[in-house]
């Protein structure tokens, strides 16, 4: 059966389209760069907020209107999977990404789940032999179920950290058999809400201890995905302990951790802890471990991560720039981690808020790679640092100096001559080069 | 001359005391766990707020009234370093702490600025011998200049690199001659406006090679204090690249500078960083990395750093129960990183605000002891995790384990006996530990 | 049957008592200037949060355990009133509130759903005759049904305006027969998502008809409860009408609806909307618009309502300040709007955290009440302000002079004798109050 | 002499211009629906941050280089106006705007600054005989001098609010004499940094008092220009009376003020107090008192007003639908209240910002008018709230209808056939909007 026959495979119509079930902006093989769209944005489409998300919140019930809504148990989560891969080849998706309590119901232990979670594998890995699409990642939901209340890998009790690791088990076992690119570790739960009753380190030397076992695991079974972690701050619990990029890379360091993991950076996690979506993954970038994003946005003006779809064009080009720069997200993707606004209740909205976010990173990556092609922010660093190209700044680069001598350098210094960083001109430039995107 | 002779040195008077000149629960010589107060708290005065503060903020001019206020450069400057004296001396201060430019004023280059600073040290040397008040640290004050608009450390022009490192060693020549116990770097404006013009690789790379020439050269004049990182985040610009505890230890260690610093943990920083107080003081203890402490408060409803004086007593019992944690500051102290209001320009001001944080955490640590010598937390601690002390809980937590035996364990669990986190009991448990301190 | 067996009625013991199940601070009978401490603080329980509440978040599952857990419908119903009378005599609660749906379940149309209610209110008003507990007051949910998405009084579909409609005049009714003290509107989603497709004139013009018709319809039944409005910023809605007191007050001026209102002040939508919880009660207070409170706290690191129960002394004892100077709360009450931690999920934290906020007030009302009786804040306004008691001052008062005179003063004058405002003198009082409370 | 000799007057080149002295947007004699840009957007330079600011900040003192800082007292201050209207002609800026201290030093009384005002005065008023810019609004600056710490219209002292009142008097005078527009009264320091020693009925019942005094005075003088009130939250003051539109709005209603005023609407203020820039906007056209707007915006992850030059075509585009839909601005106008960030500290830069402002703004106008055109907008909310037009939804609307109508209405509906939001689509059609803009 069908779940969209109301709506046909979406196109690239062009810019001018009025047609709301196209896309204006990307056009899948239009090369960019020496490579097509496609392949330089691998989006991907999140199997919980499309298919199982139903629009509640904490003042209200779900609102979604979904053709999946009558069954239930693994009747429904089995229309949801047909739907998905109804849905992806419609939205000429790429990639997918789920968690295990998305796909398959919840049994009363971990076997009985487990044997749900075979079935529906099972039955992706039979779609998928016929589908374009592939799984860009999984992931084991250690949060939902009231048992991790208390988190999961820093849960206060052992047999809470035993199921979380059985569930990671499984995860890495379903993404190798499914072919995942990369498998995630979002905290979740991770964390603690009040110092008060916490033994941070016990709680943090067992999450390291968790990775650890996942790492062997994974070579155990001959699973050669890419490990991700996924930052985040303040949500759930107050005070996550995968806050943002840096401080996952502290833990990592201090625990051994670092050369096992890249990071998967969300948008609205960025923003929640303080920063730009770009400079989280400058950090990474920097660090050789920029692995994948979550392709979403916040409301900056409110509290807690919203997980809209990415329409900011600012964020889209900034954040393709950091990406090209990389050369790539390698494995990695742009997997929307995004919902439809709960008053969005339609599932034709479902189609028109993967097409403005498709649309809005294939104009992020147009512009981006037209300034790169431009040599834009690249003129105006060599010309902003090129006292560091010789003399005593070469010095200071090539850690051939001292500070004597700088003092030296410095002692009879009366004047600087400073450059000005000349904001304003660049973010008019900015403007100017999103608005002659051809 | 006397500056404050209408008020004569603060003592304790006990809580019920109506004199507003005397302390009501700090007793410098009160025994608490074995030691002094005095000896615990290890109170420092910042220089900076308390002698060369005016009050002014980004709306008005300076509103301070002071006894120096007629005198202008090196005259100002040695009046400012009689006032000290007198003041530490009336508060009973252990110590103080400085930026070179707080104590002398700058000269047209660092030649005369040093010549000044030469000045001014030998007074201070001088006033030293007959004071009971030590130097807690000194640092390089590399952010007001006009030249450090780019960052200093960190700025995009070798020349102001340059200067920075003279700043920075003239500055351990000075806690040298003085005795200082730490070396504070606080980041000033090392960090980033905008990504739009940032060279976020080199500006790191520059910093940490500035730390080593550092190390390398107290090392080479036989300074030993404690180095000290002071992390901040969003001020003064946009991205400090210090933002927190843990952002500034992945800068440590993939620099290889872990073992040089300590933390310099500052209050209104933290809760900036969308932290608690003890949350950053729990961070770099559980590292073995709590150095010192900027003894302040913000105003969260505010987005800036406020530096208010402490009063709060949830955050000085919560502090001094990380640092009585901690075995104490160690060379480290309490300094009061905090000015008096705006609206509080009076001297007599000075005297109240001192008393008023000095107090706050007295109280701190009486009510910290207390639930120590009652091993409150601890007690809690235990039961909630005690799973982990047995069993597999106990193979999990001493790495013996693996996610086969953790699945075998977890695949027929049916029910966890979680226990309720109980906050609202502790909640109201602190709140009775403080309204019956004796 | 008894729900809450294991527990007896809570007791006044004293602030040294270890007895969990004690109060050490809220003693009902203590007189306080002249009044009891219960009639001072008519402390009131949230049905929904008590007795209706699971723990779930957006992250997860419910984890309460309460002992009406394995029924439902309207057996469940009939079973949660059984134990809120028995929880409000062992708690000693004067009041409680609820909304229409948490205490009968709602049916498939308005019809159906007032049966119910009319069952569910029969038997409390039954419950109510041997009970000492009253109602404060009562609401419609006209937010949590997926037909209030976009709003109720201010939705964009007529239908659901009008089911709203009837769920008021159902909810004035049942506040009529159950003799509620108050009748409280909470703007629930009353607000917008996006200006992108809101009409906020009409919608907010709609909500003012609706208030105008209930009162006629109070009016028409003789139902003389109190209305209040209960302000709150950002939450469902991106932008709640009802941000807060002032903006609340300029929509019942330009409506023509200020004399038929006063303010529930919740202290948590105080903190979200940036204002602390003593700046909405004086700004309620000094328009005599002071109603009632929603007696709880946030998490000021965190930017969503987190309703936790009040435990900070500080809050307490400024908003019983403000109750106190506005002569009590008259038919207004203390209403615990607060929920136990998700991880705070045995029935008996209940009990701990409704003891923790009557002992929080209960200290905050003897501190302020101290306070008020040593006349402290008066004495410190009366010396700030007292040059408006005399000449020029007195003039401006009194609405007796102009630009003209005033310039006419001011021309020549070259020191103005301003005084310190001494806030770090003041708050090192208040902990002296705190700490030296009998 | 000529301050800027290097720079020409800067014309519109088009959307392709590489001349960073271009306007690539703005085309001031474009006719945009039937008027010219010039007439709609009448732009205005902010005295203050471009002539008289010096790119200090609380960390460190100014950057800017500026061809009159060699001069000081009133040979600045002729300077300065020299240059402003050099700067006017050469930028084409219709309007400017300006406090008293802005243009002239201050003497040690109110007399002697009103000697050195009147002599400036003159001197514009000289200088706009041949200029073609006007005076959009001046002001006074009651904050900046050490006497307004407590406030001015709020202050705790009368002799200060003596000063303010005839510096307001004053500034009354200034604006007539010059043809202001309008004459702003921005909140300064009228508000409180505590409630704990604040008699905040007092203050605001003062400050109301100084508005009919000055309402009086125009009367009395015949200025006849527009009052507006700039709201703005949290700075300097922890907590401004003025703290937005809806908060100043019930401020006017309480002191019968409403009539007299409208509002300065300051895209940065906004976002501070937790709206939308175009919250603000449309608050104050449904009242009919949108008056000008302080043309800006802020780093929505900091907690201070930065007040950046605009160039996010998002809130350029809603701003301008919400003027155009005002039918204008009228008397007001689009003043720059934004700063050159202090890195960018060259005289040019002054101009790279104007530009980058006024082609943004273009940007929004040429957008928001094809939007209005195509009734994009409009037909979204036609079709959204198409219930209340006729049935039940018109008696709403209409207010002939009753709870009891409703509650009939209501009973027995089981399904309402609300309709989807569909923000998503929305917000890709306006992304299409402006990359499409001709
Ligand atoms: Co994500
Ligand atoms: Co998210
Ligand atoms: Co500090
Ligand atoms: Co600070
Ligand atoms: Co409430
Ligand atoms: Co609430
Ligand atoms: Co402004
Ligand atoms: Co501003």
């Amino acid at each position: 059966m069908s779940y969209f026959n109301q709506i046909d495979k979406v196109k690239f119509e062009g810019k001018r389209s009025e047609n709301p079930y196209a896309f204006k902006f990307y056009n899948p093989e239009e090369q960019i760069g020496g490579k097509s769209m496609k392949e330089i944005l691998r989006y991907g489409v999140a199997y919980w907020h499309t298919f199982t998300g139903d629009g509640s919140d904490p003042f209200g019930k779900g609102t979604a209107k979904r053709p999946w809504d009558h069954l239930s148990g693994m009747d429904q989560a089995k229309a949801r999977v047909e739907a998905a891969f109804e849905f992806f080849e419609k939205i000429d998706a790429p990639f997918f990404c789920f968690h295990d309590v998305d796909v398959a119901p919840e049994g009363s232990t971990m076997r009985e789940t487990n044997k749900n979670l075979d079935e529906i594998t099972a039955m992706i890995q039979e779609y998928m032999k016929t589908s374009n699409t592939k799984l860009l990642w999984n992931t084991a939901n250690n949060f939902t179920n009231p048992r991790f209340t208390h988190g999961a890998g820093t849960s206060s009790h052992a047999d809470v950290y035993a199921i979380a690791a059985a569930k990671i088990k499984k995860g890495l076992e379903v993404g190798k058999e499914l072919g995942a690119e990369n498998y995630v570790f979002w905290g979740g739960r991770e964390g603690y809400e009040t110092l008060l009753n916490t033994n941070m380190k016990l709680e943090q030397d067992n999450l390291a201890r968790l990775y650890h076992m996942a790492i062997d695991y994974a070579k155990e079974i001959g699973f050669d995905a890419q490990f991700l972690i996924e930052p985040k701050p303040k949500e759930p619990t107050t005070h996550q302990y995968d806050f943002d990029v840096a401080t996952a890379t502290a833990f990592l360091y201090q625990h051994g951790l670092q050369d096992h993991f890249k990071f998967n950076i969300e948008a609205n996690h960025a923003t929640l802890a303080g920063h730009t979506f770009e400079h989280e993954l400058r950090t990474a970038r920097e660090m050789g471990m920029l692995g994948s994003v979550d392709a979403n946005q916040g409301d900056l003006l409110l509290g807690w991560d919203t997980d809209e779809f990415p329409t900011d064009l600012y964020a889209t080009t900034l954040g393709m720039y950091e990406i090209l720069k990389n050369g790539g997200l390698g494995r990695g993707g742009l997997n929307f981690d995004a919902k439809v606004r709960r008053g969005s209740f339609e599932t034709e909205d479902l189609f028109h808020s993967h097409i403005a976010g498709m649309d809005a990173f294939a104009v992020g990556l147009k512009v981006a790679q037209k300034m790169i092609d431009d040599q834009f922010f690249e003129n105006i660093l060599d010309k902003r640092y090129e006292t560091f190209t010789t003399g005593i700044g070469k010095k200071i680069v090539t850690g051939t100096t001292s500070l004597k001598e700088l003092e030296n350098h410095a002692l009879d210094i009366k004047e600087v001559d400073l450059k000005s960083g000349q904001l304003e001109k660049i973010k008019a430039r900015i403007n100017q080069y999103l608005l002659t995107m051809d």
